[in-house]
């Protein structure tokens, strides 16, 4: 059976890590499954990204950038998520539409209903069918990341604090929104324990 | 005072030349004008303009595409055209919104309110004061381009009647639904004559 399933959560919640377990681990069990991440070796929606992330765009207006966004997840559905839904694949994302919600919407206060609008033009409707939000302080993730690069917590990190927060609080308002399709992982636990209770939320799914 | 106007039309139908005459004679009448189209010069926006226009992107999705006109129309506005009204100019701009509405909501079949819809989140709102649609038979432009290229109206162009003829109508659509800014002029005169008219309009609104 065909499933649609992302991967959200702040820096340093370790849900990559946890994606690429999880898919090794639903084909060891038999499924046929589909990784991928916006924007997905897709060269229309590749291009789209270099635009985002070219560094020499330092003007960028943010609805600018929420729209490439958008044209770029559009393009990545277009070409890899539908087709792979439609061949009964499970495809595993990593981050979709509620990263755009969290960190356009709300944390850089364009505001949550207004970058969904545009990405429901993006994807007519094409929600997943569930999205694990790995979920934890932010202090704790961005430690993991200084430890990660064998460096302290600096200043700016801390400033950043805020913007951090904000997103987690984002994410945290879109799982009381979407009670439906949203399972909390608490991700302050140690990695196989996230795993097991990542993977329990996706059988529950599948059976 | 400054003033957002936008022309608008199908092919062939005279109205960038009556562009270029316009701004000539509102400069020579003591006007500040800014003649611009998107993407305007503005390097982000032509970035996206270039992925858009790009030959090799076969696979481009109409609604990826619509989500790319938005974003370069915002680059733009930022960039070129709020300055240059905030600093009192009169703002000559060859398509704009309507374009996007008419070519890909209405011919294109997106549907003219949801492409409105991503607009609106792209302009924060701003439309033009005044659009200037220069309005004719598209068997009329069409035949100018051909005589342009110095060559017959071909099966090809007249396969694609049905196409212009549901950009002229969605755009006549939009007249009505916007009476306050839109001005029909008739584009099926002497050139001289359509100038003359479009003129008028303008300095309808700058008294």
């Amino acid at each position: 059976m065909s499933l649609f399933i992302t991967f959200e959560g702040g820096e340093g919640s370790g849900k990559s890590t946890i994606l690429r377990k999880i898919d090794e681990k639903l084909r060891a069990d038999g499924f046929e499954t589909v990784l991928t991440r916006e924007p997905g070796g897709t060269p229309i929606a590749e291009q789209i990204r270099n635009v985002i992330l070219d560094k020499s765009n330092t003007k960028m207006d943010g609805r600018t950038e929420a729209l490439l966004y958008a044209a770029s997840r559009r393009q990545h559905l277009v070409e890899k998520v539908w087709p792979a839904l439609k061949e009964g694949k499970v495809v595993l994302c990593d981050r979709y539409l509620d990263s755009s919600l969290a960190y356009q919407g709300g944390a850089r206060g364009l505001g949550v209903d207004n970058v969904l609008n545009v990405n429901l033009f993006a994807t007519e409707g094409t929600y997943p069918d569930l999205t694990l939000l790995f979920d934890l302080e932010p202090e704790v993730g961005l430690s993991r990341i200084a430890a990660n690069q064998n460096r302290e917590v600096n200043r700016l990190d801390l400033e950043k604090i805020d913007f951090h927060n904000a997103v987690r609080s984002a994410f945290l308002g879109l799982a009381k929104r979407y009670p439906e399709r949203y399972v909390i992982i608490n991700a302050d636990q140690p990695i196989d324990k996230v795993f097991e209770d990542a993977y329990k939320a996706i059988l529950a799914r599948l059976k």
